[in-house]
């Protein structure tokens, strides 16, 4: 595993494809061992710019004062997510997938390790973006979540369906832009509710912080707090 | 192959897994009986919600009467991008990938052989909705075509470097939303560059219109009209 260190503050992982042959098992093992620590991990999932790191950037900021949070930014290449994350103060570690289109158990085990995740309340994994490869394979998390934004369009839940199947969380993002868009917010929820009727799903905009209490609030029971 | 009607326009494909274990190869083979028929085939990517079939709708409506075009719609499930693209009246195929992120030139053969690409001037295949996989699988297509829009923003070639090299042209769409978000154009062009000094790049609107012309032009230039 090789480490950079930029700004003394941010770290760059190349994280390695897993050896594990069962990632089931693997994810379970993380968890028992998350538990062992009474640390909570989220997995973070989207496409391309829906909002990841700007949501758990304003999140991170909401809570950190309550929770001792720690931050994987997974990403093919740059570091430019862990950079905005560590604006914020809290421990961020960038993981660099090598060209690989998601995280998958051994691969978010060498981010924990690397993170030192035992210290932590709550971690975020935010996963490559991408909104098929990631619901397919089980990180360990705790807790999956999606955020789908306004712009990409009310109908994305038809069009990958395994991704709204696997998310415990669903959030509608940059609210703020819906009179620009033809974004149907019924409708949204009608389709994400049709692949996992037991979904939460939270509109909110990471721009104008609207609608982000009762998201907090579902972090804060999360993480067990 | 299993093959729906729907409404007596809307063919929907069960693509299967490909057969090829040289995908290089088979690309060079479709390429080679494209040329034979006098058919361009144009492969366009993007990751969720860019506006892939707003463009190739926009697109076609701007061309048919000059051009015989084919459309290939591929998605992991539903019919909704092969029912916009109808309303236009050209012939288009709905491909389903079985939740596969991508397609490679096995499964676009099939597409193309649904479509009976023979008998039009010009193709265009809609890849799945993804940014990172679709970049890896050379398709059999004539040029390689990938949407931004303003909403992803400006950073996206930072982070998703295959795409952005291996694309012939970029679009940058939704440049009618600029002024509600936060992206830099100069910026996008530059490090998109970086990864492709020979990417055409084309900043346009498929809600308004806005700069179309130019990339009509490239179209028809490339179809050899």
């Amino acid at each position: 595993m090789q480490t950079d260190s930029l700004d003394g503050k941010i770290r760059v992982v190349d994280i390695k494809a897993s050896i594990f042959a069962d990632n089931d098992a693997e994810a379970d093992r993380i968890r028992e061992r998350l538990k062992a620590e009474n640390t909570c991990l989220i997995n973070v999932m989207a496409g391309p710019g829906a909002g990841k790191t700007s949501v758990l950037k304003r999140t991170v900021e909401a809570i950190k004062d309550k929770l001792n949070i720690g931050v994987m930014e997974a990403d093919i290449d740059s570091d430019v997510d862990a950079r905005k994350i560590a604006e914020s103060g809290v421990c961020c570690v960038q993981l660099h997938t090598g060209g690989m289109c998601h995280l998958d158990a051994g691969m978010t085990e060498q981010g924990l390790k690397e993170l030192g995740f035992e210290k932590f309340d709550l971690c975020f994994l935010e996963n490559v973006g991408n909104l098929v490869c990631p619901a397919e394979f089980d990180t360990g998390a705790n807790y999956n979540v999606c955020i789908l934004s306004v712009p990409e369009g009310h109908d994305k839940p038809l069009k990958y369906p395994l991704m709204f199947t696997v998310c415990d969380v669903l959030i509608i993002n940059k609210i703020d832009a819906a009179e620009y868009f033809d974004f149907d917010m019924e409708r949204v929820m009608e389709y994400a509710l049709m692949r996992n009727p037991k979904l939460r799903i939270f509109p909110l905009s990471a721009k104008t912080g609207e609608g982000f209490e009762a998201w907090i609030n579902w972090v804060m029971e999360s993480a067990g707090k």
